[in-house]
């Protein structure tokens, strides 16, 4: 096989992790990462203003798209998924069916592949559901933390008098054991929310009772308020730790008990997040080999897609 | 969709499970039951000799097959595949190969699709070993038991003189703990060997010793030999308690630590491998609706197959 040739777009803690990942799998060509900021690679790899990006087809097969979800991957995608095969993170949950829609019209117009929401929640996440809904015919239940929400920490910044702000999701010791035990109860916590903000002494009252009361994030969820200083939040928000399950205990058409857990733990987020999309190259070259455009998540993908063709054959034969 | 048409071949423990997982789908019929025995069902399913299959072609879509890898499925699933579409449970590793090269050709020559090795292990194991592997490019570690091994169990009733044998494998605990820090040595051993046995008193010294000597299976692993009586024996092969897990602990390409981990549990071995097989139902039909021939394992199907058609396009909103 022929070198694969990798574009990155975005240079933040994905996009470096991203680099790195690449750079370590000898099959690939890391040809450029694409950034809005100027900013050198310790690496060396070539820094292109973003808008470049098109000066490169031909040159780039597959760009892994690293920018955040909330403002650059709903843009960023469909425009690059024109001239290139793409691996995305994207992970609103909400709004990844009309992403998805959106994105497989471009691929299929354009002979594209995209693989879309290829982290490790949503992602490898989403496959493992799928597989506990398919046997036991009931909802999952999914655990994260400890770790950092982005998207909790958002909501928390939008908070008028917000400086900044980081929320740690803690699972609930006790739904951990009952869902394990097959019978967490509906209302039942499933989540400890510990936020860190950083505000003026004056609206320290005022913020907590509007963080504790924000719908669908924190209303009705145990939820703690520490504040804290600038220095301190920055120290706090550096932890990249993360963890989380999904559980499914259900029981056999013959009555009897089955218990499955599919569980993650990570030093890094962003080093696990680089891992899987890299690994996702090969299936991307998988579809290509198939004839395959469009849109996929990691649902649509057999995992024998993530190793290369010559692999393949070997596979069976190892881990059968 | 109209209902699919389903026989079940064997009637032991797996085909017992696997009746009343078809019957408790509502999608399904089961139209009859394949055995070489005579015997009644419990549920009034129409039992025919095991030669009458031949007489279903066009009454039955797929054929699960519950018998024993060791003497029924390798004669089995060729002969039926010839036929009809099938998922068989074939767990003699070494052989798996040969007989996916075998079943491939039949199924491309007859336009059939034979799902194989489809239970916990192989099956949704080699799943997720691949994917493990995929991700950390290390060899995933496996765990089995406590639980009978079959495999084991017979290589003991081939020693002269035994007159009916069961071993529990048991995972080495300290073995676990270090797979999971990533630092199990090669040579430490992985799992317990605890054997039952039934023979004659005065043959249960050489019994003994060359049960611990049989390569592959025994020697240099920690084999423990109890001789009991036929009675206990029967009680305890009727133990079907068993569970697995498979453990990645890995670095990425970034230097940090990241830890895999799936496992599962299960009351009756059956009636687990049963569910599994069943949920595969639905990939065949899948595989039927694209087109595709031949011989799979659940490394080649992707799990959105798991569903019907008409579930497939919710499951991104739900699961992603």
């Amino acid at each position: 096989m022929s070198k694969v040739n990798i574009g990155i777009v975005g240079y933040g803690n994905l996009g470096k992790a991203a680099e790195q990942a690449v750079l370590a799998n000898k099959n690939f060509n890391l040809i450029a990462i694409f950034s809005r900021r100027l900013i050198c690679s310790k690496f060396n790899t070539k820094i292109e203003p973003y808008e470049n990006f098109r000066n490169y087809v031909g040159k780039i097969d597959i760009m892994l798209l690293c920018g955040g979800s909330k403002s650059d991957l709903e843009i960023q995608t469909p425009e690059i998924a024109k001239y290139f095969d793409v691996i995305n993170t994207f992970d609103t949950h909400k709004k990844i069916p009309t992403e998805y829609s959106k994105l497989n019209d471009i691929g299929k117009k354009t002979g594209h592949r995209i693989i879309m929401s290829c982290g490790w929640d949503p992602g490898i996440f989403s496959m493992i559901r799928a597989m506990f809904l398919a046997l036991s015919k009931n909802d999952p239940i999914t655990f994260w933390g400890k770790g950092i929400s982005m998207g909790h920490s958002d909501a928390i910044r939008r908070v008028d008098g917000v400086e900044d702000a980081v929320q740690f999701t803690i699972p609930n010791p006790e739904a951990v054991k009952k869902a394990k035990a097959g019978n967490l109860p509906e209302d039942m916590p499933r989540h400890f929310r510990d936020c860190y903000v950083a505000c003026e002494p004056k609206y320290e009252q005022r913020i907590e009772n509007e963080i504790k009361n924000i719908p669908n994030y924190f209303k009705g969820q145990p939820t703690t308020v520490n504040f804290v200083s600038q220095k301190h939040l920055l120290k706090l928000k550096s932890k990249m730790l993360h963890k989380g399950e999904v559980i499914s205990s259900f029981k056999t058409a013959g009555g009897s008990k089955c218990k499955m857990n599919f569980s993650v733990s990570m030093d890094s987020n962003p080093n696990f997040t680089a891992t899987i999309m890299t690994s996702y190259i090969n299936a991307v070259i998988s579809l290509k080999e198939n004839k395959m455009t469009g849109a996929f998540t990691n649902l649509d993908i057999p995992v024998s897609y993530l190793f290369e063709k010559k692999e393949r054959e070997n596979l069976i034969k190892t881990l059968c």
